[in-house]
């Protein structure tokens, strides 16, 4: 099967008759096919989304679509994006002492799961250095202090610059991210964090769920902003603990669960499918 | 909020270039706003399915709708279909002994889950005439014996026909249905029934997965055909089972599974997302 | 097979070896027969916990059993509590306007899973008079106002006495028990309610979820103390939502979930398999 | 904390009165005091299982133990094993092309989530010889044709019985083990595998689940017999597809699945929680 290479369109814009078919009539005249489209109104705040894949071949020249597509964005008030299927994301993960999200990630990779490369990974430190190099990235470290946070974020943002990255994975960095590079990246850095239900603030927290006796925890991928742990959430899942598990059987499950999770959240990041709205994200499927 | 009628198309026809915005275009030009639309391609089949559910007000009258539509159908080989968010569908419940599937889905009725009447509950069995008779549906009983079967099932289609039923829900009905009920209501049967990981056919499949020290027990909710547990799947899920767990805990986990995939199915189906192909299906979200 | 009936052991104690040695020589020595035993050790605080299951065919007459293990009981500074396995527990579900998890308790009642009775559902409202009345129980009405509220507390308390209530299950009771109520059925209250990852506290929580975009939603089955939502945890799950969820659906979808959510966390507790510790439970197979 | 060494009773018997006492009591009296003990009894069959944890700290030497036991044993005709905490089982592990489950596993084993040393990887192909020899096991590459198979076991076994290999996990290693192997490590081969509902026997499954438009895809961990897909199961879990989902997607989420089964049926292993029956086990907690 040749897969075709494909635009696709991210529109939101205020919600009112016709926009379907305006969109469709688009693609339609312009000699493209439409392979996939989906969208979603808030009704509550009547706002439109739509996510349109194209098959590109027939379809505008990919540097003229924008152009011959603003008159319809003006019209609608419309916020859009255009992006390609064989775009390559170039990925830099940053990551700290615990490695499981990172080697989640570079097999994945290597398994030709994700459509991106990972020419970078950065580290406060040098545990994986050698791993990460034999796996192809550059593995950079950058250790850091209270008193060297601000030149070591400047020395991150050059390599990132450098490298030309793209998208930012916090793999487990136990870091906060600057306001330079979190407004460098808006909405190119994904997180993940544990989650509980009910939530514990502060340190430890897997001790503390543990004290709590609860029976479940979970993991939670989201866009990072300034607010760290509060960005728009990608994906989420729980798994069971009993009064058995240790804080450290807990922490175990939890690094199985964080895998997953950001793997989803980026997957779906890259196959552009993540529509970020306010505080929160619609995902496609 | 006011939520207005809306009109369901639901298509499916060989794949080429401009389908969804030759219907976007017919939807516009008559005047309907798209509130929302879901598509997919079966790439190896070359097969397009779409449902596009369409507001009523200013659309055509709801009896133009499929003539209008007849030349696009016709001139794509389309097989269509038409539903309404008003429709009502008419459910006749069958049950044997178990009620754990009746009461919950009595239950999700009187609870206003459902667009759906449920005039008829029909029993081979008189073990629930009261209970359901104080929830409101008329309560058959039609006793079967291996000398009565081809009898009681002319009685059964003679009380479905009486009654005006749309659909029939198979809850824990422990008998087969014959050719004719089938036929009668094809693609209008659901069933449900419990599933395993390795599967056991059977008799009292609870007991072998129990001896077969099975971590898992599953249920399934279908369409049912002439062979009884083999039409297109609609629903499924899982419950974790441990050595702990003898037969009748398994037996009796398996009956909240069957309650909730069985509602998950039936739901699916009435708000006409459920797109039966081959023998597979499509559930739209 | 005939089920003898079963004296249930539930002991805690500061730690020390010998434990299992000697519970299992006492039963021994009695004539008793260990059906099941559980044990668990809070290494952090050096705390023992067991659950001893005790066949009393040939072991001591059930009146005198706690008389014979107080010297072990006072040697090792144990609480214990002896429980039957054909103990009925006297139950009173106490219930607002939303029926779900009350006739999925019903239900349950009938098909025989619950060793309990079910003399006594209490209302603030009429609504399920004629259904609760058929399937048995006695439907007390006591509406409650601001200014009635510690009087209605009176008349509820004499009405679980009245009727020898030994557990409280509050199946969506919308309003807050007294001091008094908790006071005399200390951990024998049992409260079903909705968690969010993260938490949403205050009002209309399943609109501030769905404005947040949680990818899950949860509940929480927990033993009722003074602090409404905050006793120890019984049991928890959840269920994934999407952004086609609207509040409406992540409501339905939460019914569903508290009501298997209640009825494990119910079941544990009649079987004997939770043992309440500070503030979390452990929760026995 | 100091982590003391425990000793691991795992017996199995036929039920009668008195078990857990006399092997509490065999505890107590050769000094030893009982950290966790977990026990079942089949009804059913009438067969009592129990396994018992000890703290070696003032018990009987860990040579002793077997010995010092053998009269109980006897007497109540108790199959037994007797397994160290510090043990450290060596693990070989078989893979074919798809590496995701064996770069779990060391992945696992470097974060120390394993008891186990992992001297050993063999494979029918060269692929992942690099990256696991950067790891720290040998990897061994033994090609395999329809020729020289049973040539190849042999070789396969040389290296095992070399290595002192304890235990072999079959890491998507795509052949059939022969007879001698199994023999040779009865007990002590874990494969993982998919599995679906419902069941598909033969080649290409995830293309068939596909085309049955399933709506749960599952995997297995068991031990490998003679039958190899039909050993006593250890772990099972699923996951949820879509219509969405291509035969690709599928294979991808199975491989997301497989590693998570195979890693918590290997920890199962080796913590001795798992006590084999028949053809089923019992995975005690």
């Amino acid at each position: 099967m040749t897969v075709s290479v494909t635009a696709t369109l991210l529109l939101s814009c205020p919600d009112r008759p016709g926009l379907v078919a305006t969109v469709a009539d688009f693609v339609f005249r312009n000699g493209g096919n439409i392979l996939h489209a989906d969208q979603h109104i808030d009704t509550s705040e009547g706002v439109f989304f739509q996510r349109v894949e194209i098959d590109l071949d027939g379809f505008l020249p990919r540097g003229e679509i924008e152009e011959a597509f603003a008159p319809i964005a003006e019209r609608c008030s419309m916020r859009t994006a255009v992006r390609f299927s064989d775009e390559v994301a170039r990925i830099a993960i940053l990551v700290s002492k615990q490695p499981h999200c990172l080697f989640d990630l570079l097999g994945r990779w290597q398994a030709g799961e994700l459509q991106a490369e990972i020419p970078l990974v950065v580290s406060n430190h040098l545990d994986h250095a050698d791993a990460v190099r034999l796996a192809g990235p550059v593995y950079q470290h950058l250790p850091i202090t209270a008193d060297t946070r601000a030149e070591q974020e400047r020395g991150l943002l050059d390599h990132l610059r450098r490298h030309e990255i793209d998208l930012v994975v916090l793999a487990r960095y136990m870091q906060v991210l600057g306001a330079p590079i979190i407004d460098a990246y808006r909405g190119q850095v994904i997180n993940i964090h544990h989650s509980f239900l009910p939530a514990f603030t502060g340190g430890d927290p897997y001790r503390r769920a543990h004290e709590r006796g609860v029976k479940l925890i979970g993991a939670t991928a989201h866009y990072a902003t300034e607010d760290l742990d509060e960005g728009p959430i990608i994906e989420q899942d729980v798994i069971r603990v009993t009064h058995r598990d240790t804080a450290a059987d807990m922490a175990r499950k939890g690094r199985d669960l964080e895998r997953v999770v950001l793997a989803r959240a980026l997957r779906a990041h890259l196959e552009h499918r993540v529509l970020p709205y306010g505080n929160k994200t619609l995902v496609f499927e």
